[in-house]
């Protein structure tokens, strides 16, 4: 009665099916059923190589960061039966960052699905209560689940200083990149006009109000010098350096996309000269309420991002898939 | 040849049809002529008074600030043939306010249509080229010359640091409120509540997309303290002091709307224990690209607001109708 | 041996000399012996009324918010015997306002000194380990009391956005006025202009480098419209009003001192034709580390304000010197 | 009478003493007779090579940017005898960075002493007003050429946002290092760290208040991610990267130095973790009149960076001697 179906990796491409103890909430804190868990590039690169950056796959542990789910017990702050959207990463909420109000910055919190600490893919998750996002009644969860991503590409373009009728140029149109694109849209961006190599992707950002579309496989990329801000959203250094050279003087660009690998030459004499930018952001520090109200308000398309969905019981599957279908965008698993 | 039919205040309530010399751009200039001129609270001012806050009056002067038309001659920088709003306060460009890009601050600028500076009613002006706001091409001059208001609202929400899922909170819903309902929506807003004591603005702020209305004729304003900005486009010291009120702690309040009076019990003791902002917003910096932008991709709706249009020739009957009927939001004077 | 003399307020003007017990310090908290108390304008409040704005003393506490002490136990964040000054108001840590950097807006905090919490009059405290913040251990505990104070001034001088070079204007020059002249001069400040009523006052601002004073019973305010920032540490509306009057266009007022009523004649349209920014400033959110290190490096001058020390056994007397003697600045309990 | 001796730049290392006929100020302008000018990195690249950056020598050209002078005629916006400091680069004023108050980013602008434009080496320059920024009657005027870096300085310092208590890193203790220390130092940075191969300029560092300093021709750069703010002042691609490596989380590196080769092993991955940001700085916009203020009030001691001075004619000596002589630090040429 008190444990549960849990997907949990024990090594590269081992995950195996278990029965996890359900947790019990700690005062503060309720108690998650999860519903839908979106996979992302670093639960691919976990589910791999059992490593992701610096951090490595050690014991097993139970991926899923990109959850929503069902209020089912807890200190009362939301009621039983509130769905909510879960920000997984847990700052200790003390340090200089956390004062700060830049909690992602955090050197000593947790994260949900961040091994060692065991993720949403295990059914249910005790959360400290203002890190569940309530939902409206009837919010899919499938779509709950991509508030996560939401909120990065929120918090991306909040560090981007994005800005009504600014020009956006967007580099990659993964799951991400279409986040960001309707992101920017909804706080008020100009043109947009978004680059990839998969003609799938463009089309979906065609289809998300993009104003342009490069096939970068065989476009050059946009060589103008009109964008106030440029994010990558691809990792890939030339999409990165082509961004910042798209840059108007003043510019800013935006690195999104975990980078692959270091930057071999970027060209900062020519940025100084136009007195350019370079940000990156690290998920997200109070951009879940922001996020739930733009999705909420049906001014952001989640689900259109969904392009499969599997049981629990399939996880290895769903993970499989989004691995090696580069026509998925984003694969949900639905416990 | 060389000269044009102008409207000509010369008195409160007088209002003469008048041949003008058209003027000739200067170099960096483009002569623009007038295809509609919307009349704004200032225009009544002068027209029912002679005066407006401090500045009067003292010689025949043509109104008309909010303007758009068609290029028909000057360097180039425009074709003949573009349609253009004007922005129409035009800055030295030297001062210490001007550099640091804040011109809407200089104090040695002059406004078309503020005396005795003649205006837009003259049917043609000369605008420095970085004035004049190229228009898509079939863009309609009515809407056009609504950029200018919109350019207001934009600046005031910029001022009042409204960010993507805020809680806004409006009041009054004239031109300028609606424009702000909409530009705060178009730049994320969340929640949206506007409040007025004329139904049919409250009817018109509704079908604009705002989340909720309130009759403060009949209804008390929001007292829940969980805005994050509140603007008051009404000028009137309770609805001031009632968005201040319905402030969050650390929320800001925009004053947009002309105070007709000074403030007479602003609550500052409590302000202070909220750590609240009052910020007043005046004109517009470099406002303008971000309004058309908007407008040209129809995330703002400017023609419905336009309730009554005049020939040049009814300028008088324009201005009585403005100033008399509290049906009219917006009349556009179409030379 | 586990209990410590106390000065404890049971109603105005009623101090009462008793023992309190020693609080244990919890889980990330250390325990502080209080060397040195200075007392402010609140616990004036407290001391003649019985009350302070909208707090009021309900129950026998203990006064003293200004604190500095040594650690004498506590988790080892801090090592035995390191001089901290306290920073007294603790928020929640939870709430959206302390998630947010902005946690002195936090709702539900507590702070010593603020009835019913008992204050550093105790002698001991015990407080979370990152809300004591390390001194020099040479450091004077009586200048580690006006930390807080400091804190106070740095976090006005930061809402009010000073810049290098900025002309700034400060009415009133009790300790408050005095701390923010010496954070404006430490941030970079260009001229400065002081006013009061107290001659002695001024003589300090000046040697503390004020490079104009005015001694506003016997002259006027500045009226050159030259200031960008002014910061009213006087409370007194005549005084705030013409600080907002001195501005520049574009200039910015900040409530620092509490304003003793609301304002009844704030020039909101001049106020607007010139896009000024009123701000208030409550407390500090992140400041006391930047106030520890410019009072460490010796570039703000703590000491000299305090004019009057007594012993723990004199509150009484402590408060009666600070509430009736106008040459006083900063009194100081000494336990 | 109408002409002056200008030291010429005609090619490498081609200076020759000429008669350069004295410009006639505009409207607006007013004339300077320069008293001194300094040498800095970009004159050394014409002089050596004929080229900087992007920018190279097509005809015979003066050069000279950093100088200060004394009024002779003009508009009488400034009283004939007022010393002044000149601001070279003098933008258009009216493209969108000029309107945006980032004027320093203007396509169109000019710059005295950047080819083909003559600069101050001709003795007399004719200055928009606003662009002469008077000095106090007595500022020496070595000094006063020295304000231009010390507007770089501020303006690098600005872009880094650096505030109150901030610990800052500085890599490279040349005139701009130098300058950037103290300018830190007087917007009240805490802790500062200069780095630098050359033990004078270490010892120099020490004498204009650095807390520490690190000789890396011997020592490893600091480890320890615990600054604010770093700002490379050497353009030495192993220094930038040392700098951003040394970050606390969400800290800022200012690219200040003129990079000498594209970096080729920019660690952006562990970058995006610790969310840091990258900013370029080039030039200043309305950095002038904080760096007059700093400096008259003596909070930045610019003499003491002056090593070396010479007449006008001995141009092509002193431009040799800052070339060749590691132990200068400002050559400052006195017409």
């Amino acid at each position: 009665m008190n444990d549960a179906t849990a997907a949990v990796l024990h090594g590269p491409k081992d995950v195996r099916i278990e029965r996890r103890p359900i947790p019990e909430p700690a005062p503060g804190e309720v108690l998650v059923e999860i519903g839908a868990v979106g996979l992302c590039g670093s639960d691919l690169h976990y589910y791999a190589h059992g490593e992701n950056g610096p951090n490595a796959l050690r014991s097993p542990t139970a991926l899923g960061h990109e959850a929503a789910g069902t209020v089912v017990a807890g200190d009362g702050t939301h009621p039983v039966g509130t769905r909510v959207a879960i920000e997984p990463a847990i700052p200790c909420g003390r340090c200089r960052a956390c004062r700060g109000g830049r909690y992602n910055q955090c050197p000593d919190g947790r994260c949900f699905g961040s091994p060692p600490t065991d993720g949403a893919l295990t059914g249910r998750l005790a959360v400290p209560s203002e890190f569940a996002h309530p939902l409206p009644a009837d919010f899919p969860l499938a779509a709950g689940a991509l508030i996560e991503p939401l909120a990065v590409a929120l918090h991306a373009v909040r560090r981007g200083g994005v800005a009504a009728g600014d020009r956006v140029l967007i580099t990659g149109a993964g799951p991400i990149g279409l986040l960001v694109l309707q992101a920017v849209r909804a706080v008020g961006a100009g043109e947009t006009v978004v680059t990839d190599v998969n003609p799938g992707r463009l089309a979906h950002a065609r289809r998300l109000g993009a104003d342009d579309v490069r096939d970068t496989a065989h476009e050059p990329l946009p060589r103008e010098q009109v964008f106030d801000v440029a994010l990558d959203c691809s990792g890939v250094e030339t999409a990165l350096v082509g961004a910042v050279r798209a840059l108007r003087p003043g510019g800013t660009a935006v690195a999104v996309g975990n980078p692959v690998r270091p930057v071999t030459a970027l060209p900062l004499a020519w940025m100084q000269r136009q007195e350019l930018t370079l940000v990156t952001a690290f998920r997200y520090a109070g951009d879940f309420p922001a996020a739930v109200a733009l999705a909420a308000a049906g001014r952001v398309d989640l689900e259109s991002l969904v392009t499969a969905r599997f049981p629990l019981e399939r996880a290895a599957d769903a993970l499989h898939t989004a691995l090696t279908d580069d026509r998925q965008l984003k694969v949900v698993i639905e416990p």
